[in-house]
């Protein structure tokens, strides 16, 4: 496998998949796992990673269902990191990336044809702060540079069949915005998960699962997810989400 | 002091307050424990309680601030408890009941003029099940028979001033149908806490917190609350609130 200058090979054991990142480009973070691990995953239809970065979310999923996987990423290192981490763990048959804007993934990909869309979108409003990562390919992948959340949800709402799912990880404070952008787009919010980075700190991290044209009732709050223990220490849960054991 | 048939008086330590309760009319629970302890507390202003119920909340809030607290409750019955309670606990300067509708109470408070809301409503809507509570007091106090959520979000909105903050305890499928009154009828959501009853169950209480005419960014999550231990013991976080210990 050729790794461009400052990537290297890392593995997530609990899904036992290798992984193309780099420091000065991207590499996934626990979040990635946390949504990988957070909606139930069909075993067949079609499934869709936007915002797929270097393909974690997908990769880590795949070992979960024989259903095809697309992933969609703008930026053309990023998804050449995913494409040869795919051809790495022999998943060529399953998944596919494709390059490009989400706004033009409806070229590649039927609209009302997908099941289950996981989606680990920039978090931090352009406006929001001054202080962008000086580097392009981290304030692209972190920063509403070239997509907002509004179109994440828009797009996903197009490519989704009735009654399929989307499952997005984002930060709490936008959590106003995602509810009114997802009922905006016809996608009912059924199920949050929030995670903790310890007991007794605010959430630092939401998960959350919508339905394409469903029921606005029986909305669930699922069970916290704490990151670390009192001494910094991943917690059992989350152990198991990175290590399988 | 006087009691009738089927009344008892018990103690909350935490805040060393007595309550008149009934087993067949109306006794507080957990949740009026948890509202209280869950929003900072004004030292003066005016405070409100709506659908105050036996006066749990507002009594136990006393403890903290020399504001006034005007609480609500439609049922009689219920009203004359939380006015005896008053009166044993000595706060007859501070606080006051009135027996009403909330739908009428700005002919009492008026409108724009209050610092805290507090509201511990009915739960169920009517039509989710028709198993009511044969006991007409608890069902009027737990269904929206008389009132429901958008009546009371829009009534605690107009007695609010701006900035103004309401607090509310509700159940966690209600989430989605809180928000959007609250935004109908301009309160921002702010803050919200999620309460489980044991580590690794769905969120069965919700806690949250809004602002007259706030702005709609910097939404938290606060830490989370967990009842019970894995025994089925209180947590040491809910024996605080309950036993001050």
């Amino acid at each position: 496998m050729y790794l461009n200058e400052g990537e290297r090979i890392d593995q997530l054991y609990a899904d036992d998949i290798q992984i193309i990142q780099s420091t000065n480009v991207f590499s996934f973070s626990l979040d990635a796992v946390m949504l990988a691990n957070f909606p139930a995953i069909p075993k067949r239809g079609k499934i869709v990673d936007l915002c797929a970065g270097n393909g974690a979310v997908g990769l880590f999923v795949s070992r979960k269902t024989k259903a095809p996987i697309y992933q969609v990423e703008l930026q053309e290192k990023l998804a050449d990191m995913a494409k040869r981490s795919i051809q790495l763990n022999h998943l060529d048959e399953q998944m596919t990336v494709y390059t490009m804007d989400l706004k033009d993934s409806l070229t590649k990909i039927k609209g009302d044809s997908v099941d289950l869309l996981l989606c680990n979108p920039p978090y931090f409003k352009t406006s929001e702060t001054g202080i962008k990562n000086p580097n392009p390919h981290l304030a692209i992948a972190r920063h509403e540079i070239h997509t907002n959340l509004d179109e994440v949800i828009h797009t996903s709402s197009k490519l989704l069949k009735t009654n399929g799912r989307i499952a997005m990880v984002h930060r709490p404070d936008r959590f106003l915005d995602i509810i009114e952008s997802m009922r905006r787009h016809r996608i009912a919010p059924k199920r949050i998960q929030f995670v903790y980075p310890k007991a007794g700190k605010e959430a630092n991290i939401l998960l959350i699962e919508g339905i394409k044209d469903g029921k606005l009732d029986g909305f669930k709050v699922s069970p916290p997810l704490i990151t670390y223990d009192q001494e910094g220490n991943y917690n059992p849960e989350t152990r198991k989400m990175l290590y399988g054991e």
